[in-house]
């Protein structure tokens, strides 16, 4: 049922985002959900030392997105459409943060991706987002 | 950890919501989870004879709203301020809906849900919303 | 630029959705905005007097399809996959709703449109919602 | 109607996130609406030379925020708690990116800001978003 694992995954991400390796480590990849870190560094950070909104849209987009290739394998190419995030507590401080993403629908053209960030230790979750991403047709 | 049980949030439902008396069961209720039945009627559905998307919402809308006062009790009164919902299968026809509302975060001020509503017996997710609301400090 | 007016999307209501008739009456459409009013009725009401969520939801989801409509005419079925909607204030008691609709993207596949729906008479917006929808392909 | 200038802005920029300093460029400030400048470089891009969907949702989020602060003064501090966002065309290439934030909703607890995104130059939106900010209660 996958068409990538976490090797291919990480060779994924290191051929065709360059700028971010070393932000991101692929964790458990299952048919149903795949876990992404985010390996917290200064640039990720706010002043008082928590990570940014960005870091963890990013974060949050990233593993949908590797969620969904793990499925189709790397061929298409998938856009994302649509991100509705809730950010619902502050990540702590010096923690890695964790991506659970979850492949709800995969469709022919859409597929829709939930996705819930933990701080590494914790057990409440920092935000949650829903993302859609256009996969275009086959050539 | 439960403020209000299946019997009681029924009889809140009939109290304070008599318009919507019949097109809602309350099912199983933990502290993880709220499991609330759309009683399908013909005033729910479309041309084509799938529920609308109005009604959809609604049934999310009142399981999350359940969801909260199972744990703070039927004293606060909760507005709902945002709603992101995915539209991401047509539910079965002649099929009630059963939505599972999960509380995400239950602050002082903002609560966030999380729902899935699937068509009786089926496994595949019809929609997934998340929706927020305003908790009024209380008196 | 329209490929339907008003009068052809009021005769596009009456003739597919003909549960809501009498709902909706559609006002002002240029290439640019569609204006939809929700005249309101006992049944879109929730205790206290004010519209129902799911009552705007509709509104909103049924301007929104009329204004993609206005644009690429009567042939194609869109499908509704996703909405986020903030609740913002409390519809004026007694008062329509009015529902002002923009295209802001119409690809081949997907359109999106954003929404405000105002009491009537009033200035200050009582929701803000943006929907998706899905273009099914020429045949 | 105004509690904070373009000058003001500028100047919290600098004092408050010293780690984008260089990235943004406050434009137009009035009661209504708050232009904010994306100066795009090397590290706001994707392979392929496009803008990255982290560096427009920081963009959106910056410029929301900044438009409220325009409104309530530096005292509060406001706190993200929901963004849904459509990416819905392509940045153009070697331009930079115009953020235009609207307040429609500044309550004593809870704000809501429309934002479009342009290339400069651009009439059609790259990006749509809208952000929830939870503001404290005055000490």
């Amino acid at each position: 049922m996958l068409e990538m694992d976490k090797a291919a995954l990480e060779q994924f991400l290191i051929d065709q985002f360059p700028q971010v390796v070393g932000d991101y480590a692929v964790g458990a990849v299952t048919p149903d959900a795949l876990t992404l870190r985010l390996v917290v560094a200064e640039r990720h950070l706010r002043p008082g030392g928590t990570v940014s909104g960005p870091a963890m849209f990013g974060l949050a987009d990233v593993a949908a997105y590797l969620a969904i290739l793990a499925r189709i394998g790397p061929v298409a190419l998938a856009v994302t459409t649509n991100c509705s995030i809730d950010f619902m507590r502050k990540p702590a401080a010096g923690k890695d943060l964790l991506c659970v993403a979850r492949v709800l629908k995969l469709g022919r053209t859409l597929a829709v991706v939930d996705t819930l960030i933990y701080s590494e230790g914790g057990k409440d979750p920092v935000t949650r987002s829903s993302l859609t991403y256009s996969i275009p047709p086959k050539g």
